[in-house]
């Protein structure tokens, strides 16, 4: 897409899909103390409520994600993020369950956040935006779900920041999850991947062109530094092995060294294409204040030094799955999780997938991911009877 | 420091040490085919070279080193990166060898670099220098030794990219090479690791400051993007327990997180001064150059494809280490390297270092490392009477 595209923020207001203006329009408090509003939740359904409204699956996205899980996506052109897993007869059955996927609080797709109108100022929040967490994310959720007369969801599912936020509804509102299935998540943020996220956020702030998070003023987007961003965030999603395999050391559209800083290998072309395109569908100031939501998610801190106490009580039933390759939420991380809840005496499911493909595993064709998700959704539909 | 401080390129000139012009002033041909010269080296040593000129050890530097491995760093003021592994009584011993370590071709501090004045023009070279690989490095150095009088080097030790200089001073001078460390290496840049580089040229090349490479024309240097290029390539030089020992979540000056931009994490604002204490000593095009010799550096394919080929009929003792926590060269690169040399029959110690440190362990405090080093060099000039 050429640079005369619109930007991201002027894009918002004409994306396709239902949104809803939550808390019956006044302002939501944040986890920060600050009051945030009237807030708009962008979402995508698929399939039917049924008469019970008991077949809800609420679908959690990642930190570049959004609500087009499934079908076209408006400004890429390609198909939704999670196909392989949402759909007729899928994992996630659309033929029986009522599938809704928000844009999340801070997003850039439709959600209130730093690219949307600020109504007291008619521009864009840019900067002035508050600082958010995922728990407000969660909120911002459930008073979507309040918002269409939804109670209950027999699912909460999602992978990486949507697995966090699948833990934070479990400890926010047990009385309303039946089940949660939390992929390649944690209970909390690591250190090396808070470092990971301050290297992009620098790289962004560091472009001339970011204007203080005021960009929109000036005409301008921080293409560059949002761009080296999501290259140095893509090479944590991946592994060694799987960049290996796919690249290697082979170079691109030539057959020898071309002793210079183009493009040479394959992998480099790869990565300016991963930066290139991530910056026509993703605003820069959403991307800051995603990652320092994830990087301020501390469940066990939320909970006095005891993760168990999040779930203790808890009647969900938990699954939770990582991949043997997933370096960024790597398998212990899973599996503090699983001991919280076992000291919590929670009703808990884990499976380590075997995959070389890295944290980007969940996006991918993982048929042990399909089949043990698909398991269990298909387990807890059953025991409430909430298949349609 | 200061930005009002000189740049990198201004301060090479009035930098200490001895520095040779090599070759006899003549340019050298380069594996680019490029010529380059005249060719300076500017070097450190300590201790005594012997009378039979015997008792050589060559120190080859990492990417971001120079040849202040031992005393106080001219710019920086602190000790040497490698004091606690050269010095009196230490593994490598002053006392008994005489060590010499050369700033790389294409560093920046006093050896012809891209910092450094192209006599054809009277400025710095610029992205004028031509791209340089390690075999080039390796060629200076040995250019170095002739014009010292040294035929023959008891032990060329190094890590990282000071390994990659090893084996290929191994490869080229086998007859010059009596025996040869490399600590954390690889004959090959992994596709990881050429991402990782490829972030940080990017990030380069985005700061409007770097002004194509001749940022020295308009007064300026592109702190922001060498030092958002520091911080995500410091990430990984270390390892995740070593970070979550180091810094876990801990909060940076204040008790609660304070919802802003704002370092708010320990590991924020290490990361945040590693970058900014970088770019006060290190030179951004040379950080170009120094990253692509090592992308470029593929011992195998030099040697059509059968990595044994580079060490047959060597009689150099080699030594290997690797550490266990290292996900930057891991141990399983250094096993191919001992594979290959045990097919090509080749003397070869290997050890892997128990270490939680990452990558940055052969730098560090690595009890093991000084007492496997040190036995094999004592060995080493035992077996050639070479200590003084």
């Amino acid at each position: 897409m050429s640079k005369a595209m619109p930007a991201v923020h002027e894009l918002q207001e004409s994306l396709a899909g239902p949104r809803a203006v939550i808390n019956g329009g006044a302002p939501m408090r944040l986890e920060s103390g600050a009051m945030l509003g009237p807030v708009t939740v962008a979402y995508q359904t698929w399939g039917e409520l049924n008469a019970e409204r008991s077949n809800v699956v609420l679908v959690c996205h990642a930190l570049t994600g959004d609500q087009y899980a499934v079908g076209t996506h408006p400004i890429t052109g390609k198909p939704g993020w999670w196909e392989s897993m949402i759909g007729p007869g899928k994992s996630i059955d659309t033929d029986r369950f009522f599938v809704i996927c928000p844009n999340c609080l801070g997003g850039c797709m439709g959600t209130t956040g730093p690219a949307a109108t600020n109504p007291e100022t008619g521009e864009p929040y840019g900067t002035s935006f508050p600082v958010i967490t995922i728990r407000d994310m969660v909120q911002a959720q459930a008073m979507l779900l309040d918002t269409l007369g939804i109670d209950k969801v027999m699912c909460v599912i999602g992978g990486s920041m949507g697995a966090m936020q699948v833990l934070d509804w479990a400890a926010c509102f047990p009385e309303r999850v039946v089940s949660a299935v939390a992929i390649a998540g944690a209970a909390r943020h690591s250190a090396q991947n808070i470092a990971f996220h301050e290297v992009g956020r620098q790289a962004i702030m560091a472009d001339p062109d970011w204007c203080n998070g005021f960009y929109f003023r000036e005409g301008k987007r921080p293409e560059s530094g949002l761009s080296v961003a999501r290259m140095a965030a893509h090479i944590t999603y991946l592994s060694e092995p799987a960049l290996w395999r796919k690249f290697g050391r082979a170079l691109q559209d030539r057959y020898t060294k071309s002793y210079g800083f183009d493009a040479d290998f394959q992998v480099e072309s790869y990565l300016r294409y991963q930066g290139a395109s991530f910056v026509q569908r993703f605003d820069a100031n959403a991307y800051l204040y995603i990652t320092r939501a994830m990087d301020y998610f501390d469940l066990e801190a939320d909970y006095q030094g005891e993760l168990a106490n999040a779930f203790r009580g808890a009647r969900t039933r938990f699954l939770l799955l990582s991949f043997t390759s997933d370096w960024l939420f790597p398998t212990s991380e899973s599996k503090e999780v699983v001991r919280a809840m076992n000291r919590a005496a929670a009703n808990v499911s884990f499976v380590e997938v075997e995959s070389d493909k890295g944290h980007d595993a969940f996006l991918l064709d993982e048929p042990d991911m399909f089949a043990t998700v698909g398991g269990f959704v298909d387990s807890v539909a059953r025991e409430q009877e909430a298949g349609r």
